[in-house]
């Protein structure tokens, strides 16, 4: 089938790999030409103009959009004077779904299309294959299904959930039409919001078994902490990169991204590369919105959402005002870092 | 190797099948002696007397207990008067890590040893393997060795970790020995507050999916909560069983919690058969515990054990308070429920 | 100074009667025209008819708004054909910000002028003062200056802060221009944020006090929860309702909350007629909303906005999938509540 | 009456000198003498060696210990020789009311009795008076009478809470028997527990007002975060040291607390003499530890003092971790601060 790419960064280059791969006709468009260039090899018809999506795909044309979610309104508007009744935009990067709305209703009147597509894979998509969560008009959602089929895993070695059985859905395929425009996003921001305390809580996990071992001797008191009840409890040297490896087996927190924190702490259990302030991007925030909108209670995917925020010192006031009220009621001293 | 097993519930007569499958000679204790009984038609040796553990077993002797926390103290006990120097029991249940250091201390004047194990896997451990979190003396811990492997997974399909080669190491089968007494214990309470918290993240996703559709027009205004500001962002009707497919493949948040999630959302995607009251054991209030006594932030583990709490009722007090000072301040009438 | 004032409510009957009393001319203004005749007796100018604001107060003319956030839209629009270049609106009710910058973008072409006045003070605000927090346009706040004078509570018997002498601030007499269009309801909602965590904290430390007897012997053990491994330390039967009165003197946590907390508990320690389904308003979402934009932590403020959710149900899907869970990987029962 | 008093610290120094005032006769002691000396100008008779307080005080004698929690076991027995039975204790500190039990029971075989009172009021009680909470049995609670009264605060100008007339109660002076042994303690490690919640609400609140100008156009984008949706709505220079002035009047949450974060911000709206570390003494933990054993929800509690722990950098390997596992998902450098 005819794809045009737009976008061609880590993920939208390899999702064109994929796509190629598969055995897709991909006309790739970059900003930088030389990403489109590189893909040429591996089959794909680089072009430098985005007139010439026009010529080089069949119509109706599908244009998929791989480019940062503050880019997506531009894009839209540089190919609409190119693009024809009946043609389609899909949106696969991390647009806020809100945004999914606004812009095909500028589509609509055109005859334009427009299909939301979150996607999650990370680096690991080319490989492992792509979920897509997918919002947009049943009918056009539905010619585009040879592309979703080939960037999504499949099935593969999974094994079938309790109670499926015949012909695979596609959901079983590792991708999904959730609803109308913006309801793939939708879910797609609710995968990440769910991802932010799932990474959470592992790393509380393991900062509490790097902890274990407060009450060995060769430790030093705190001044700043009440002493320890009984230190005895706390004398512990737990190897956690082996913990992160036997929990990858049997253990009920399995999980993938329990594997990356396997791999990341056999790489160097201090995990001394990374110094611990953590971006965020619009997904988690997104989600904590809508929870807080629609009135669900979601402390944990927001608490997540709020320890990176104190991790790159946006708690830091909060904390002055601690010591200053502990200063006004009790004296207590707590000068600047030293 | 021999091995002795008391405690026969849904985990001990699991374990025990494991283990005779693997050729174990497996002699086998329950208070209630049919379970016993039904075990040997599958290879078991059943006892009705804890004495005979001393005759049935080759010595130095091992005997495993699956009990529940509160009955370990008193098993030991019972066995103590049958047991020699260099025997050795494993408490394989969900004993909390503290008691680990009592039951040793108690053990160790008499010549025997305590190996602490936590066990995870549930209903699926049977087939899947268990994964095991071991403490104790090293030299003890190495003679189990052929019990460990033969309840532990293996390496089975599972990709082997970034950088790891050679032989697979114990981890990369399913068990490990974490340290000293106690260690063992203490990997699993970590264990089971990460799983809480897991849990916690689907369960918050997923409510806020069925969120997802408040501002379609069909649905009522609610007294209680400010208007949408703008309905038409919540007016889907997602599919949540088919998300929880979805995100199975791919997906950066795939994980056994959520094939489990998967199970039970296509089953009934309104959980209906469930009333919402979540009960908890010991393990993530012990984590939270720790937390707390070592100075770890672990605001998730510890947020998601509470929203076990609330589900109970035991935050009604609260709420009333609220709505006592909501009426107290501003005149608000909040009466009892209807 | 003449004062118009639309909305007689509980707070704008009372906010009324205040400026009556300090001998400024009011002309109020309702809906229902009989909560209107009601202030006459104490000296209000009724009118029937928005369009008699203009005759019945001298320009620049002022009307305060005291209606629900929902209405002030549609009211500026019904006053606007009232009123000449120069006279000013002030919106006094419980407006997000957002809608102040809207409504002053709309009257400004018209040579008219918007003052936003959050409002703090409940049903006490008649006797005790109104706290206000205002934005706009200098000039415009400026001549008002004799009404918010008049609403506010002034100094009272209220200690000076450390390190303030000479003649009060407006901030000392309990108002304040806080900045620009919108900065008024600003500090208000963040205001309404810091009272739902100040609420829930009280909340929970009582219904903490509530449980301190659940080791008595005569309670019974609950089945959903692991046994207390001391219930010794859980035999007290804390008099709540005096402990309140207690801290109302020389503790720390002295404050007016605490003051509504003693009313309530000494009028009834169950607090039965209440049944813990909690409102929330506009702000706390507001304030929530406002600090995942900022990239501001605030997990408290947040989290209690979301127990007021969990109070209403909103969490109880959550709590069913986490029984679900609990079922598929443990084989637990945990089916409708009885 | 007399009363020894054991430490003379910042809080034992003023309490002997408000019951002095009183006029209480009051032999102190403290293990630096030159504390002692200092009070002697002031009427108290000060002693070097406990054994003195046998001569010097009228049986049954009262001691009141104000010395460090980890300090009490140890004085308690430096005292014992030097009492008779009948003789009291009051444990005036902040221990642990679990060690209340523990000293009782080494008390009464020898028919000495302990007091355990929980005292508020920090470095301010001298002038306020302090707010006690007391534990213990009740006549000797009862002959402690005077001197509670003479601590208190008394009624003070606190307007009386609706209902309450007749002769004040104990409560209402400031002073209350909460039950048996150890009740005080409870009731002051709750009284602490919400404390924390309390600061820990209006330092989100004030954090968040400083964050309301990150729209402005002189403000540089934030690589790390989503770029703002609307930075029209965040465009505010809130002046916050008059911001917590003008809430002491009138409004919902004005408090002591409030009083002092208002001294602490018109001294220095930056705060930037406290560095930000904030110390948590033993309440809030064992606090949170109550809330985790009664099975009582108390997120808002123990997210506060999670949050102390993070500002002394507790969290910094789980930030570390979600650091490594978006590398390894998404490619994402997060690499040593700078």
């Amino acid at each position: 089938m005819h794809i045009g790419m737009i976008g061609l960064g880590r993920m939208g280059a390899n999702m064109a790999r994929r796509l190629l791969r598969a055995g897709h006709h991909c006309v790739v468009y970059n900003r930088n030409p030389a990403k489109a260039q590189a893909l040429v090899d591996e089959g794909a018809i680089a072009i430098n103009d985005l007139a010439e999506f026009r010529a080089r795909l069949e119509p109706p044309r599908h244009v998929w959009l791989m480019v940062p979610a503050a880019a997506v309104g531009g894009v839209i508007e540089d190919l609409i004077p190119h693009l024809e009744p009946g043609d389609a935009l899909i949106d696969g990067g991390n647009s806020h779904y809100r945004d999914d709305l606004v812009h095909a209703e500028r589509l609509r009147p055109l005859g334009l299309h427009l299909v939301d597509c979150g996607t999650s894979g990370g680096v690991w998509g080319l490989e492992r294959g792509y979920c897509l969560m997918i919002g947009g008009e049943p009918e056009v959602v539905e010619r585009l299904d040879p592309i979703f089929a080939a960037l999504a895993p499949g099935m593969g070695t999974i094994p079938r959930t309790a109670g499926r059985s015949g012909p695979p859905s596609r959901a079983e395929q590792g991708y999904l039409h959730c609803g109308p425009t913006g309801a793939g996003h939708f879910v797609k921001m609710v995968h990440n919001g769910i991802e932010y305390a799932l990474m959470g809580a592992y790393a509380e996990g393991f900062n509490l078994l790097r902890h274990a071992g407060i009450g060995r001797e060769d430790r030093a008191q705190d001044a700043e902490t009440a002493p320890l009840a009984h230190p005895e409890h706390y004398r512990y040297d737990i190897p956690i990169a082996e913990v992160a490896e036997v929990w990858r087996r049997g253990s009920v927190i399995a999980s993938w991204l329990l594997d990356l924190t396997a791999n990341a702490l056999h790489e160097d259990p201090s995990l001394s590369a990374f110094g611990g302030r953590v971006a965020d991007s619009g997904e988690g925030r997104w989600t904590a919105l809508a929870a807080i909108e629609t009135g669900t209670p979601a402390p944990l995917l927001t608490t997540a959402l709020y320890e990176r925020f104190s991790s790159r010192g946006e708690g830091d006031f909060a904390h002055q005002l601690l010591s200053a009220l502990r200063y006004q009621f009790g004296g207590h001293q707590e000068s600047a870092k030293d």
